[in-house]
């Protein structure tokens, strides 16, 4: 896939400049709405809502549903009333609602004023429901068919209503309280006789959510089972609106930012893009974390200084402290990325925690075996042979190995159990695999290291 | 949501136990492919052919798709010819394609044979594709039409052939020596009238993916597009298939986990679930990334032995060496993923390094300062006044809190540098991401400390 929206983007610019406005006009009907917002966002503030209105009625609302929010305002606040009720007609509620919930109170108001009632009772409505939650992301434009309806007659209710939902791919089958009875593909539709009934040929079996569902559940049920579109209830089991997949597909990639950036240990923060996000918003988001890091760091250097005494006796343990803390940090999160993951993606839950303590600790027991030979080697090979270091001696060794071994041992097990343990109390796993769980493996390497160190040399 | 897919698992395995077989199908024809996958999960390898019998034949290929490989294998060995050819029959290309991917040699020619031509042909030809490119994901099953068709011959083709295709819902519009034109969805047709030409409401403005593309591409692409289906050609324009949305998804978790992975120095394995990865498979994931990160803390330890005689005349600067290494790298993980990130989700690239790096900066420059601050305090409360730890002194605390403020600093540009060099070196951005900076930055923050220490201290 050539990228060529940088080029179109600078012949755009000579077009304007040159004010060739009905040649620009031809250029952006061929082009797909994304790639256009994409390139208007360049475009200075004075220069974005001349662009804007060059562009056809249905294709500027699919524009302005994909550029970013500050963007979105500019152009509201220079659109006539006439032209911005143009665009918010041509929106879909859970977009309309989507753009509201960004723009400030007065701005809010003018859409709400342009929008028809109808449009204006629906967006009130997805944006009633919980930040993060089924209704928050669904639309309540759908084709609802009723059981006793012929083919013949779906296929009309789809033709007279379908220019205006989101998808007519699935159509829901509700009885006359609105109650979710099944649902038919327009493919089944496509291939039924004209003279057979919805309810001989829907599938009854309908997989729904509640309006109060977390959205990444949602996705996540919309991966496992393939499907394009999701039917919400209310909690009665009555219809109220879909999820499609396009907004599936955003919920994940959403929550996947936000799960990497708890393992990097930033707050998550709204998802602007990095280069649109403000100094003082990207230290707000990382801060606190590494203020709470530091100060935990205190149960280190207590430690370090009760053995203040054995490192004087032998200096040469100090120099081996950061590797062995590194380790023990790395093994650590190792096991705790692979089971934070397994719990993202249903693989496993908290009742199979012994199976996977039990399979950490196997590997942790060649994991341990490894590390140690390969560092009793390293060791002798460089700081002995190499580097002539020969105040590592071999008792020292054997504490650094062993050391290891069982470093390797209890980090992997805490760094298994720990998610575990957080998503049975409600906490967000992700955070666990976090450096949260380096700081907690630190305190347990450096008891274990300056306790065999009093052990084999006495100190 | 409710799961009910574990009391169902109850309730089928009493069902076998008293052999109520009849209502066992009728349970198993109410329910989800993805579902009794699920539940078939936990059967022995007696019962599950005993199982999978009593599935209807489409149902049954469903749901074969939906298991594990193993479990696919077990069912290949155990179904006589017949029986293979009624679930290969109804299989889709790519899934057929997947399968036969993870199965030994001799079931693959079994398969094979058990394949009618036309579909041996079409698996083959997707096989021979690169792996992780747009060709091995896409499915060859697509509707074709031609730009002269009115659109009541296009629904008749439709309904003729589409029984057998992955998606109806978007037509490809080809010439007749398959070049692609353009494409048309299913709703277009259905809004238009009969008599109108396809070549007159298809979109000529088609966003094609060649064969070798990279498949995360492919779905990054179908993410922001918001495309269901994505047309493949060959190099010359040809249409070969198409990729659908749930495969988009499937690549996009894949991928996901293995960035996760990098981030926690896993080397990538093969997407099996963590409770069926072997011991051995773990270990193997997971112990070369261990083995280079604990031989590159030699230099930590090279470092940490040259200034081993001002440690021996300041000793409480050791107790300090976890909290600044441990900062630094938190810091430095943060900027990194966050480019990291960025760069995945296209919103940054290697021309934007110095817009990066100077936003960096400033970050680093506030966070070091509440760091250096809050640092200093800390110490003076908790060490100083809490713990009577006196060797603390001032001049100690002012090397502290400046190697913290530098470290910061150091640590965010390098973060966020390395993933984007990464990039441009054609490397994976993610593996910067990982220990690896953590490893870095270690080094550079000790160096930081004993320099200030010598400075400030005279040691």
């Amino acid at each position: 896939m050539v990228d060529t929206t940088a080029v179109l983007g600078e012949t755009l610019k000579t077009l304007i400049e040159n004010k060739k406005f009905s040649t620009i006009r031809d250029m952006l009907e061929t082009m797909n709405p994304s790639d256009i917002a994409g390139i208007f966002q360049d475009f200075s503030d004075e220069k974005l809502p001349v662009m804007f209105r060059l562009l056809p009625k249905e294709l500027a609302a699919e524009v302005f549903v994909e550029m970013d929010s500050d963007q979105q305002e500019l152009l509201i606040r220079s659109f006539s009333d006439t032209e911005l009720k143009e665009v918010v007609d041509e929106l879909y509620v859970d977009d309309a609602a989507d753009i509201v919930e960004e723009m400030p109170a007065n701005v809010v108001k003018r859409i709400l004023r342009q929008a028809d009632p109808e449009m204006r009772k629906m967006i009130n409505e997805v944006l009633n429901y919980p930040e993060d939650s089924a209704g928050s992301i669904m639309t309540t434009e759908y084709v609802s068919l009723r059981p006793k309806m012929t083919v013949q007659e779906a296929f009309k209710r789809i033709k007279r209503t379908g220019i205006d939902k989101e998808t007519v791919y699935t159509c829901y089958v509700i009885s006359d309280d609105r109650m979710l009875l099944g649902y038919v593909s327009l493919r089944s539709l496509l291939l039924a006789d004209e003279d057979e009934k919805i309810e001989e040929i829907m599938d009854p079996n309908v997989i729904s959510v509640c309006t109060t569902d977390d959205q990444e559940e949602v996705a996540r049920a919309m991966s496992k089972y393939n499907f394009m579109a999701l039917p919400v209830t209310d909690k009665e089991g009555r219809l109220v609106g879909i999820v499609t997949i396009d907004d599936a597909l955003d919920v994940i990639e959403e929550e996947t930012t936000e799960d990497m950036e708890k393992m990097a240990a930033i707050m998550s923060s709204d998802d602007k893009p990095y280069l649109k996000t403000g100094v003082i918003e990207l230290w707000k988001a990382r801060i606190p974390w590494l203020l709470f890091l530091m100060i935990s760091a205190t149960f280190t250097g207590i430690i370090i200084t009760n053995f203040e005494d054995s490192l004087k006796a032998c200096a040469v343990l100090t120099a081996f402290i950061p590797m062995l803390m590194d380790t023990g940090g790395n093994t650590g999160s190792q096991a705790s990325v692979t089971v934070v993951r397994a719990l993202t993606l249903g693989q496993v839950e908290f009742s199979d925690v012994w199976k996977i303590i039990w399979k950490e600790i196997r590997v942790a027991v060649i994991c341990g075996i490894t590390l140690a030979v390969a560092g009793f080697l390293k060791i002798f090979l460089i700081d002995r042979m190499l580097m002539n270091n020969y105040a590592v001696t071999f008792p020292v060794e054997i504490v650094i190995c062993s050391t290891l071994f069982f470093t390797v041992i209890c980090a992997k097990i805490t760094g298994c159990t720990l998610p575990l343990i957080a998503q049975k109390a409600h906490l967000d796993p992700a955070v666990m695999a976090s450096p949260f769980i380096t700081t907690i493996v630190d305190v347990i390497s450096l008891i274990i290291y300056f306790g065999i160190a009093k052990l084999i040399l006495g100190i």
